[in-house]
Order: structure tokens, then sequence, then C-alpha cells
């Protein structure tokens, strides 16, 4: 490395993704007016999705003009990690660290909300530490975090668990074992499903959980549509809800 | 209730609070134009703190004209629960309601960052569902979630424990215990203290923890002098450092 390195940016991201035919949310909405001005400027990018990244730069472009046209700016996609390949090697990622090495500021995005919080993006900040780049996270929206605060639930102990097993027994198991777990630590566990699997896991926690369990499920949090519900599970299951099954969700419960 | 209640929104506050002396970061670069927007048509609200809610609001209006002048603007103030009050019964928050029962909007802010997420307010909420208010959380800066991003641990799950005991040796087999955890189910443990113990809480993660245990520590985060230094606990003790104890800090570490 010569000189100063530039600063990885964790750029968030809107909730749009995957929500499709909705309105989606004013970009001035769900993210600072700064961390438009930060995007603009940055020319050196790392992504989950090239497409879905020059497209928010589009939408970016359209309140903060680019500091440079979209064709000259460089977005190399993060590689996918090959399902159930846990004991691969991991992938060398210091080249995707080049620009930074070489002085320039380099842009990490995700799909939707901040990258590497349930999202790809971990393993190049970790290699960023490890090459002495500056790293700094910009605010924007988490779709965790809001369903969390809109959930009424314990924000004070909580854990996120990713996804659940899609085989029954083993989901059940699991959402047993969580419910425990929330008992003795007093903690919200949180969890999201592929959308088009919204009203299965909902009916296994509603087949699973004690009624006194209290169960919020936030739904489509960047649309104008988006809603949360949290009631005790008795109290769902005396007033059923069907869930979209084109929307995203965030699952939380908390045992009593 | 006559007629639509209005609606509990969740509105984010920036995360200057207690970081005395050091240069804010301008509200834009933190906080969306649109929940600007919104915070500014807010009539009513519930706070964790009056004065710091009135101090944010005039921040606002120099972006954003309040829709009416902050000497009629309703702030109550959300009862404190009293230390170690634990079986204390809770306090009847539906007074706090009345002004989204009678069909206004109202806003929910703590004193930095997301209300009722690693503070106080989530009792309220659920208050809210319980009355059929609808609950809206809007996006904006949590310093545990950039943390996290920031800190290159896993983001696929983890787990906030608030804070950990002050006394010693609870302290070191409470760490204990929060390592055997993170190793069992691969899950990232995030941490707070109150500032001027941060040193202690360092030295504490760095006597407890293994060599090979990842710990990352984000500190004053919202201000330009913020940083994030992520590396093994090997590497904190190699190159040790001194945190500020005037700056808040999250700690974020993932067992090997």
């Amino acid at each position: 490395m010569s000189g100063t390195p530039g600063t990885l940016y964790l750029v968030p991201n809107t909730l749009d993704f995957g929500i499709e035919g909705a309105q989606a949310a004013p970009l001035s909405d769900v993210l600072p007016l700064g961390v438009l001005q930060r995007a603009a400027q940055l020319q050196h990018w790392v992504a989950e999705n090239a497409k879905t990244t020059r497209a928010l730069l589009k939408r970016v472009d359209a309140l903060v003009p680019l500091a440079a046209p979209l064709q000259q700016v460089s977005i190399v996609e993060l590689p996918r990690p090959a399902k159930g390949a846990k004991a691969a090697p991991p992938a060398d990622l210091r080249p995707l660290l080049a620009p930074a090495l070489a002085g320039h500021d380099l842009g990490l995005i995700s799909e939707a909300g901040l990258p590497a919080v349930a999202d790809p993006g971990a393993a190049l900040v970790q290699a960023a530490h490890a090459a002495g780049i500056p790293v700094r996270a910009l605010p924007g929206p988490s779709a965790l975090l809001l369903a969390l605060a809109a959930s009424g639930l314990n924000g004070q102990s909580f854990a996120f668990v990713g996804y659940l097993p899609v085989e029954a027994g083993a989901r059940a198991a699991r959402i047993r074992e969580l419910e425990a777990a929330s008992r003795r630590l007093g903690q919200t566990q949180l969890m999201i499903e592929t959308p088009y699997r919204n009203a299965a896991l909902l009916g296994a926690l509603l087949a699973q959980l004690k009624g006194d369990t209290r169960l919020s499920v936030s739904c489509a949090l960047a649309t104008p549509e988006g809603f949360t519900r949290s009631d005790s599970v008795e109290g769902w299951q005396r007033r059923p809800a069907a869930l979209p099954a084109d929307r995203p969700a965030v699952f939380a419960f908390l045992a009593a």
C-alpha cells in the first residue's frame, strides 16, 4: 500500500427490494441527504448485486447529481457463497479492496437495508480491518430494527436468528427452542422468511408458541401499505390474519 | 374512542446525545428529509426527555419549519422506571395515548437513535397496539446496527445483551457465559456501557475472552472522530488502545 488508504463506506440501501408492484417510498424518506451525497461521490463500489446498485444510483442522481457518469462508476459484485458450501474455503476478498488500498473511497452496498447485517458483506468488512482500511457505516433503514421498535417487545435484549428450518418437524423444534430461550433470557427473538413462506411460518408459530407469548409481524415496512401487528398468540388465533405472499416480513416474539 | 385514531410514529433521534464538546453531525447527515418533515408536523409527543426533544425540534425547525410554534407543541415525558423496581406494577400508559385516541398523530422519541430499541418506549408501543392505534417506525440511525455492520462480525446471527454487571466477578462470569453462547450459536454478542466505564469493560473483555475471539469496538459513531476497531483479542492485546471515557461505545465479539 502506498500512501493513505481510502475509507470503506457501508452504504444503506432502501427497503424496496423484492416488493414488486408496490409504490416505492421516495428516496428522501428513507436515506439521509448526507448519505445520498456520499453515495453520489463514490466511484468504486462492491455490491451484493450490480444491477440493483445501478438502479439505486440512478435514483440518487435525480436528487444529488453523481460526481461521475454512471457508466464510469466501477461496481464489482461480492462472490456468492454456494449454498451448503460451509466447508469451502472463503474467497480471497482482498482484490475487491484494491481501490481503497490505492487511496480511493469504496462503497459497500447490499440489496436492501444495511450491508453486512442480515446480508452479505461482513467478510469484506473484516478484510478491510485486516488491511488497515478505515470502515465507516452510514445511517439508514434496517427492517429488523424498525420491526423491533414497532413490535413493542423487549428492545433491551433481543436476538436475530435469521431463517428457521423449512422442514416442518425441524421448524417446530426450533420454534420451541427459541421460545424457551426467550423465556429464560427475557429476549425478543427476531426472524425473517422468504415472502412466499410467510403464511407457513405464521401458521407454525401459532401452532407451537404458548398462548401468552407475544408475537409481532411487520410487513412491507418500506411501503405505504406497510403494517405491524403485535398481539398475544391467543389474540392472533382469535383474529386470524392473512399475510401477503409477496412482501418481506419480519417476525418477532417474546415469551411471557 | 370516537372516529379514527391517529398513528403512533416512532421517530429516530440523532446519536449526538451524551457527546459533549464534540462536533455534532448535521441533522441531514443522519435523518432522512421525510423523517424531518414528519417530525415538523407532529404536535403531540411522548419523549424520554422533553428538553432534548425540544432541542431536536429546534434543529428540525431550521431545516423544515415546524407546523406550529414550539411553545404549542405538547411534549409529555415517559415515566422513569425506578432502578431495581422490577416488581413494581408498570405505570398505566394509556393516558399518554389520549391524543392518538382523539385522532391526532403522536410521536415517540428517545434521547438517541430509535425509540424502544436499547431505550425506553416499548411499553407505550405495546399499549398502542392494545388500543388499536397504528404504529409506524421511521428510519434513522441505530448505534447498535451501525456498530454491527462496521464490525465485520456475523450479521446473520447476533444478540444485543444490554449492559454487563458492574461487579468484577459477576462481569467476568457473564463475559465467559456470553462467549460460550457465541461459540455454540455462531452468534455475535453486542453490548453497551456507560462511557466512563469503557476502559474497564475493554480490560475485562481482554482478560476473559480467548485470544482468537474477535472483538470490535465502535466509538462515537455519530461524530467526525468516530471509529470502529475490529481485531482478534490477541491483536488488541498486542496493540492496546485507549478508549475515550466521554464517548458512547458499542462492544461486539464473536468467538472463533
